[in-house]
């Protein structure tokens, strides 16, 4: 990382005066430990997942919505699909199990033991070796629920300060949302202070494999991108479950559902991006490395002010 | 515009789930008004002057950087350079006077009369007819201190709070800053009323210029990206010869400058980006440039409910 702050002072601006897009290439350096860090190939991945409480109300749209997602995101018509094509982002979708929703978090585990271990793989292994930056987004009717639900418990805060509107509902929807949310942290209450058996209580299918794409990501020095809340929400159990992990991950940005500030502030990571999104999918992670990418191209093109023949201010001092 | 809103509601995602990259298109929409909005042909114009003040110790760099930084946009290698490549936008360096710095507001006017008028035309006939999107940037050591000065005289602050440490100066120097600034407000005190005599005494060629190619810009109804700090204050001139000029004005990003936050709420703006940039040439300006054309992108790629079969909120409701 020294060697990249050496990089940027040679180059033909005054120090520091390129703020974050200066700080990301140097993060990528000491989490890849390559100078210049590697930019290609960047990969996102999109993992779906599907949702018991959709059926209670909680959402502005079906569970149907995952399926025909799915196929849009196939036919490349999706947000997320236009943001990485713009980037020369390899996006792949990893069905996490759309067609077998999980169970109502109010009423009983979202999933079984075994169903928990299942989908911690899948995204465990669907993560690349060669990766050199890493996305991650989701797409599930009803996950905004879920995630407000683990961030509940996992900050212990009120469930009214972490639940938002999701994809669009009204205020009777969002106090129906809230009502799933305080049943499911009664239910399971004494399940709740292990990151994992939070997961398989109150979580999801795709919530599990983020873990694990974490995770793997992780071990092998890939910086990971995190898209929005849903993202940030696994992410507090990835590195409940590995502490060190926290060293490899950016919050892309700060998306507009409340909880979403609070985690951030938890993984004390600060977002690149600030636009108001609430869409998922990756799309701001997608947005962030293409950041990242002019970041590297700035360190990789910009000239010295010896090549340059331009003043330093210390020359210029002298 | 409200044409432009019934497109982005077809789209599949949640309504207004894209956040800003929704509005900047819709904006676009209106100010060409043209659906879909022009993305093409994108540039930048960057003025270079040389003032007066940067030979009395106000900047950590000696005025013959101007000649040296000038060079180095011709060979490609500073920031703003990899920054077009980057986004395909067409990059002009427009050298407004470098040879020849203005005078030291302290002690005179910036520019007699006639030097005005002829930077104000110099950036008026700077801007290309067929501009799709257009970002202004500058270049001229010495002025953020031209900047606070004239951010100081336009919203009446005190001249600590629109003083900045520019491109690095420490804190002997930053006080030299505002006796200089503090001077000039006082030596020019019955000029400072008028946008124009203000530009005349305690401006600079470059800002003149920008002035100019904003109005002509407005004018032709081409959206304009401010850059940072200095662009801002030339749009506030523009801003009170013109106040219609401001439906045109992006504020691309939030520079480090303290005054450039006072800046934005005068005008209005609420920058796109934050990510702690202080170094000028348009860099803020061609990074906002790239965001508006990702949005133009989603709004030209994105599928519909409609054409890939996925139902809306109103349809499941129903």
């Amino acid at each position: 990382m020294a060697s990249c702050e050496g990089l940027w002072r040679d180059k033909t601006k005054p120090t520091g005066s390129l703020g974050r897009l200066e700080t990301i290439a140097t993060r990528l350096a000491g989490i890849q430990r390559s100078l210049p860090p590697q930019e290609t190939p960047a990969r996102l991945l999109l993992f779906a997942g599907s949702h018991g409480v959709a059926d209670v109300g909680v959402s502005a749209y079906p569970s149907i919505v995952n399926l025909q997602m799915l196929a849009n995101f196939r036919a490349g018509g999706a947000a997320i699909n236009v943001l990485c094509r713009h980037s020369a982002i390899a996006l792949s979708v990893v069905d996490c199990g759309v067609a077998v929703p999980t169970k109502n978090i109010a009423v009983a585990r979202a999933m079984t033991s075994g169903e928990t271990r299942k989908a911690f793989l899948l995204g465990w292994n669907s993560v690349p070796r060669d990766t050199a930056l890493l996305g991650l987004g989701e797409m599930g009717i009803g996950n905004t629920t879920i995630a407000s639900a683990l961030t509940a418990a996992c900050l212990q805060v009120p469930v009214t300060r972490v639940t938002g509107v999701g994809t669009g509902v009204g205020e009777r929807q969002r106090r129906q949302k809230m009502q799933v949310i305080r049943a499911a942290l009664d239910l399971h209450r004494l399940e709740l202070a292990d990151p994992w058996t939070r997961l398989q209580a109150i979580g999801g299918r795709e919530i599990a494999a983020i873990v694990g794409a974490i995770l793997r990501a992780v071990s092998w020095r890939i910086p990971v991108f995190l898209d929005g809340f849903i993202v940030t929400a696994a992410a507090t159990v990835a590195w409940e479950m590995c502490p060190s992990s926290r060293y490899a991950l950016f919050a892309s940005h700060r998306a507009s559902e409340p909880g979403h500030d609070l985690l951030l502030k938890y993984l004390g990571l600060d977002p690149l991006l600030d636009l108001g999104l609430c869409l998922g999918e990756g799309t701001g992670a997608a947005l962030a490395i293409s950041l990242a990418q002019v970041s590297l191209r700035l360190l990789r093109e910009m000239a010295t002010f010896s090549s340059a023949g331009v003043a330093t201010s210390e020359s210029a001092v002298a």
